[in-house]
């Protein structure tokens, strides 16, 4: 059975890649490079000590994807690719929404035109919005404050009604919680491209040097030290949780939606403090005001990925933050150069 | 000012094409004439004794689009083109998005490019759902009940997060209730492809002799007479509300929705009535089973386009079927052929 692998190069791709090829699937490779590097494959390929054939083409490119599908005889589909920068998608909303909503759409009509319909769909925590409780479950109501969430939401619907119209649909929608940490070999891991959007990264630059201090946004939020809470997932459970679902998907038929997180959240401090442990490095913070748009709380109810998939996060925020900074130790500059960096200023 | 009209060879496009050169509008018309007649702008053009540049191209085709642009000085953009069909939507959903979605968002982008940010959209009271009162007025929770309904709510949020990332957008997007009726000289009208999906040129279709009966479906609902009640508005009409928000977006910014209903409703067997009246033709019906997801009523509250755009419905139910009938009996195939049609079985 070959899955294709959108956006197989980017930070979750490539980790779910290395469990996939670890579980014995063939794998194929698409990405459009545009946010991610091929050196990532290539240690995918170092660490599995396996190879599988990749693409660097652009989903949009639609008689190229549906070369790949009759090449390789895919039987089903995890869908990563996609634009994913809030502060960005506000910014450019048309960007998010034709580049997002088009691939996969095309990605769709390309799998129903060689009659494949087995889906893993990247959702995100985003669609919930502003939450009203928390943990938020699987039928809080959708509600994407911002275009990147929106898009989400639009191609989460969009898969309900594809999946309406051909009970040969079979697709499962993950809404992420906040992915962190890498591969424990340290050879893979996020690899944000200029300023992080997103805190542990952040502070992994802070650690290695790259960057000189972190901003928290907000201090005053009603949680155990009024800094943001968020329930931050290892991406090797992730990666792991795209099995289960993959096999949840082989034997039924509709949508299933599943939250993927821990079910526990951590505040922006002690998210630092945890990192200095891992890292022994100092991690300089300073408090800044709150962002707009921005909540104070948001974890996961994580019981029906345990029920229906068997899938529940293993690794806790120590090796969250051990294997984000080995990573970041032994790839300051992520993917673009093996060059030793200069000391923090 | 040079108006460039999306679809504008179709039934609600090529009316307001007519209004436009009224009132000493440039035009220029794109329809990829999916579901459309080049023979419809041909009679725009007779009626108005003006001509104007048509381009048969899809609004996916950018590199043409953007021609059309540079080589006209488009000032402001109505965007009529697009799928409609509630029933297919629901068959083809993947269709309507890639279609629907697609063609605004490149419209958009082209826009962008050559510095057009004026807009009017052809939205739908379909996004409204199933209405928790009428009359529905504009702050009514949008909350489409199918792939068609939510293409168009899609289109609204997409337009409303443009116009946050760029001030300079200003966009009126206008929500239809059910246009019907033709133009009075008989020679431009409704002409749908197939069994006809509305009311209207169903009951025409079945005075011409071309349909058998009328189905009726359902006749229990909480109405004066069971059958479901509608907010029919003349096109013609429809087609002036187009022209008063024209000028609405030439002096403001930002997104303004306006209904475009009369603000009552009538029956189905009230309009069967009255199109018996305006016609002098019997029109046999048969009572049915309710349609899953049909409702029961929805009326435009229709003050705020009166207060903002100084737009008010002017033409009644009388003048909607002598004109439907007008044109129907003209043209008992539409703008297919000019052959005399058999008559009825």
């Amino acid at each position: 059975m070959a899955i294709l692998v959108t956006g197989g190069a980017g930070y979750i791709g490539s980790h779910t890649c290395v469990e996939l090829l670890n579980a014995g699937y063939d794998i194929v490779v698409v990405d459009n490079l545009s946010n991610s590097h091929p050196e990532a494959l290539k240690r995918v390929s170092e660490i599995t000590n396996k190879t599988f054939p990749s693409y660097f083409i652009d989903l949009l490119d639609r008689d190229s994807l549906d070369h790949v599908f009759k090449e390789h005889g895919i039987e089903a589909v995890i869908h990563f690719a996609g634009l994913k920068a809030v502060g960005e998608s506000v910014q450019q909303p048309l960007r998010y929404y034709h580049s997002n909503l088009m691939s996969t759409t095309t990605l769709c009509e390309v799998m129903e035109d060689n009659g494949v319909r087995k889906l893993i769909f990247s959702s995100s925590a985003t669609v919930y919005g502003i939450p009203e409780s928390v943990p938020i479950d699987e039928e809080a109501p959708v509600s994407a404050i911002n275009p990147y969430g929106r898009t989400k939401a639009m191609i989460e619907q969009m898969l309900m009604d594809l999946a309406q119209s051909n009970a040969g649909w079979s697709v499962a929608i993950l809404r992420y919680f906040n992915p962190v940490g890498a591969h424990e070999s340290g050879r893979i891991g996020e690899d944000p491209s200029g300023i992080p959007n997103n805190l542990m990264p952040y502070i992994a630059q802070v650690a290695v040097g790259r960057l000189s201090e972190v901003s928290v946004y907000g201090s005053d939020y009603e949680t155990i030290d009024g800094t943001g809470v968020r329930d931050y997932i290892h991406v090797v459970d992730l990666a792991i949780g795209h099995l289960m679902a993959l096999g949840k998907i082989e034997g039924s038929s509709g949508v299933h939606t599943y939250n993927l997180g821990t079910g526990r959240g951590y505040s922006v401090l002690e998210m630092i403090e945890a990192f200095k442990r891992a890292s022994g490095q100092p991690i300089p913070y300073r408090i800044a005001d709150r962002r707009p748009g921005d909540i104070g709380i948001c974890y996961a109810e994580a019981s029906k990925a345990v029920q229906e998939l068997g899938w529940k996060a293993a690794r806790g925020i120590d090796e969250m933050c051990r294997d984000a900074w080995r990573w970041q130790s032994m790839n300051p500059r992520g993917y673009r150069t093996q060059e030793p960096v200069a000391q923090k200023v």
